[in-house]
């Protein structure tokens, strides 16, 4: 049985959500309040954040390492090319969102418009929220670059990459601060990714106090 | 040829450096002043950021993606183990140290302290240190408690979580934030990093403006 400890908005439990589906395995989601560090969650990852995955008792953290162990767990379909050099593209890509997109747009849009609120640390900081409006227009026009040379990010196939920056942008589509008309190279690269099967959960998620958008869960918007 | 854009004391770069004087790959390293984003330097790496590797004409960034391309293109000695489970338990760790380590501890100490200095952004917030100082202790109770029960941090075997981890640490050491005394588990393991032949270079690395603490390139610290 498989077992995935997440919250619906964190991009990084998005890509391993939608790397599992991808892979047509079952997961039951629980939802972790992993800011109130309940000493029961602590012991399965003492880093203390999500995604936290269990597959038949052992346990798996750190969303890279857990795609990492699905790809070579169950490799079909792959989410990963052959060769080296094409991994190293997918991985290289994997980190810019997860960790330069999540830095300067993620942190800065999705955490202090949601995050702040549910976790009760406090009011948006607006000098953030501007600095991630401006820093998410420099990294769609990267995207619009990348997809104007290849089908999927990291090259003519889907692979993990696009589930990275799936789980950035639909988290931030949630709060309707992906300006889709003005990046169409990237909306129909989302179109694609949103109209897979995989996608269909993550469409459904809600938030309390955070009525996602019309166009969020429209494969047409 | 191989050639490696860097700063000496990015915890990164020195992973990336282990890995490849571990594995006897020979490199040109070149000292990168990334903050100053020159264009040649940012038409190797978009995302502004060292390590930048070059081999054979092909450029390769982001140190996880670096350190599993290594590994694939250049497989021995291995920095992986070959079972999935012990796969993830190591990127789990370069992962703990890569991303909860560095926002915690490195990002608190070394940059507030170093960092700014070197990049002209201002000085040290002493809020920051004291919370730096605050985390190192948890970070080094919690790698005391692995190395009781194994004999490298992600098993039996010298790994990549090894490297990550002595990445971050051998630089707090070149500013004396290490408290060795009071982590003997945690020392003999770094005694034993440090006397691999990987490490020598490392320890030869000066910062100017700030010279290292005599017991930095000691052995016998």
């Amino acid at each position: 049985m498989i077992r995935l400890y997440h919250v619906p908005l964190s991009p990084y439990c998005r890509k391993v959500r939608l790397s599992l589906a991808e892979k047509k395995l079952e997961v039951e989601l629980i939802e972790e309040r992993y800011w109130e560090r309940d000493p029961d969650f602590l012991r399965r990852n003492p880093a203390g954040k999500v995604p936290v995955l269990k597959i038949d008792g052992h346990t798996f953290s750190e969303s890279g390492a857990i795609c990492e162990y699905l790809e070579e767990a169950y490799p079909e379909p792959p989410l990963l090319p052959k060769d080296p050099a094409a991994r190293h593209e997918v991985r290289r890509l994997v980190g810019w969102f997860d960790d330069k997109f999540h830095h300067e747009v993620t942190s800065k849009l999705l955490y202090e418009r949601v995050n702040k609120k549910i976790t009760k640390e406090g009011y948006p900081d607006s000098k953030n929220v501007k600095s991630g409006a401006r820093a998410i227009k420099l990294h769609l026009d990267y995207m619009s670059w990348l997809l104007d040379q290849r089908r999927w990010l990291a090259g003519n196939e889907l692979s993990l990459a696009d589930f990275a920056a799936a789980g950035h942008l639909s988290a931030l589509d949630y709060i309707s601060d992906v300006d889709w008309n003005a990046y169409p190279t990237v909306r129909d690269w989302y179109a694609r990714i949103k109209s897979r099967p995989a996608f269909r959960r993550l469409l459904a998620d809600t938030v309390p106090g955070f009525p996602p958008p019309p166009h969020y869960a429209d494969l047409d918007f």
